[in-house]
């Protein structure tokens, strides 16, 4: 299970007065934290800060390396940003992302194929928004065929088919289960990701929805999750979920991590 | 989703004490509790005391009676006990259990037809404890053969696929999970049931791999589960695994137990 930090992202109102300050401790801290609590790539989103995101993406990839060894998920709508992070990282970064779009797919695959990236494929097009579980096997099988010319390893491609808010309409976490599962056994050399929190925007104690779903997601299919390392209830979750599904030999990882006290 | 408290079960030592000593108090005050925290029906088990089983299942019954207002699951391998019970229920209640074994059958059934009560069908025959999902569909099926002469509703049947020790087999959970989804989709109309802590055995913070099982035994097709009610977390992850899988209309229930301070 790939665990990507989320919490380096200018939505969050502190990571957006820590960019306009250029407070490196306080992204240091963050990035550090993350990575202690088990994060295994650090998610680096500047994309509410249209002006000036570029710079920002610049300085952020920086401060970051410098405070911790770890692959990053450079997340931008912006392809300029995109590019000045490539031009940056250290270790082979995670692309975040492409759609179904063509304009999307041309503009960001040339810099994955270049780089040699990982890169993240949202399953949505001009069309909008997936509705059912086929609806997002559909968009990835075109996405597939989109990037084809590109020639990028399967292990490559994080298939995100996009948590919506079960608060929105109820039958949002089957519909996306049933995504993660069909495209798992379409692409079974793929990784499925998604951002885990989105599933409970709107309703009490998100918290408990997002452990509730974790083990829902990773036995249909999920194998990667942007999410807070530093919730321990939910990384108890994943690695209980681990054990469940017959991913932890001999509950190795699970026991040591019991005595390390992370499981309490 | 049906709640079978279980904690009135003489494997405790704390209920064997109480039985052994006719302690009304301890028993009823057990049965109140699982009520008020939500279970809806009660297990009687008194399995482990052989010789006096029978009369201890009729002074359990009639004590819980007296402190309840609640649907009973009637448990115990002697059918003399199980008759006892049935002799004393006010509410339909349901007989735990049948196996695939002729003997079985032929003994329980006629009291389950006679007293028009549910039944708790564990898949497993002469040939052992099931190993895969397909053997526990197989036995299933072989169990409804078995019983179409007593015509019993499909709705008064609950399968149980035998929840085994993930710490005594890595592929334990994944197994049962199998079973489950095999068994809902043959049997649509029955109810599937589990012992959940029984996932947990031997391993270290047992309640949190009982709380990660359910959501995936619910995404599967459990309805009804023996677990500890008054486990908050535990309920806790009932009710929003309730809202994920589509299962709580409008969230009303969640939200509703979460201004009660049940969700928190």
């Amino acid at each position: 299970m790939l665990i990507v930090g989320e919490k380096i992202n200018t939505t969050k109102k502190s990571i957006d007065a820590a960019v306009e300050a250029r407070d490196e401790a306080a992204i240091r801290d963050t990035a550090v934290k993350q990575v202690e609590a088990g994060a295994n790539v650090i998610d680096v989103n500047a994309g509410t800060r249209l002006k000036t995101e570029v710079a920002d993406m610049e300085w952020l990839v920086n401060v970051i390396q410098e405070a911790v060894d770890c692959q990053l998920c450079i997340d931008s709508p912006s392809p300029a940003a995109i590019e000045m992070g490539l031009k940056l990282v250290k270790q082979k970064p995670i692309v975040n992302s492409i759609t179904g779009e063509e304009e999307r797919v041309k503009e960001i695959m040339p810099m994955v194929k270049e780089h040699g990236t990982s890169v993240v494929a949202l399953t949505m097009d001009e069309g909008g928004m997936p509705s059912t579980g086929e609806d997002r096997l559909k968009v990835a099988r075109k996405i597939i065929d989109m990037i084809a010319e590109y020639n990028i390893p399967m292990d490559d491609i994080y298939f995100d088919p996009l948590v919506q808010p079960v608060g929105s309409g109820l039958d949002q976490g089957l519909a996306v289960l049933e995504g993660m599962k069909l495209i798992r056994e379409a692409f079974p050399d793929a990784h499925i990701i998604c951002g885990l929190s989105n599933i409970s925007y709107g309703l009490p104690n998100r918290k408990l929805l997002n452990r509730v779903f974790l083990p829902m997601a990773m036995k249909a299919g999920l194998d990667a999750a942007i999410m807070d390392p530093t919730d321990r209830d939910l990384m108890a979750t994943m690695m209980g979920s681990r054990v469940l599904l017959a991913q932890d030999d001999f509950c190795l990882e699970y026991i040591s991590a019991w005595r390390e006290g992370k499981i309490s």
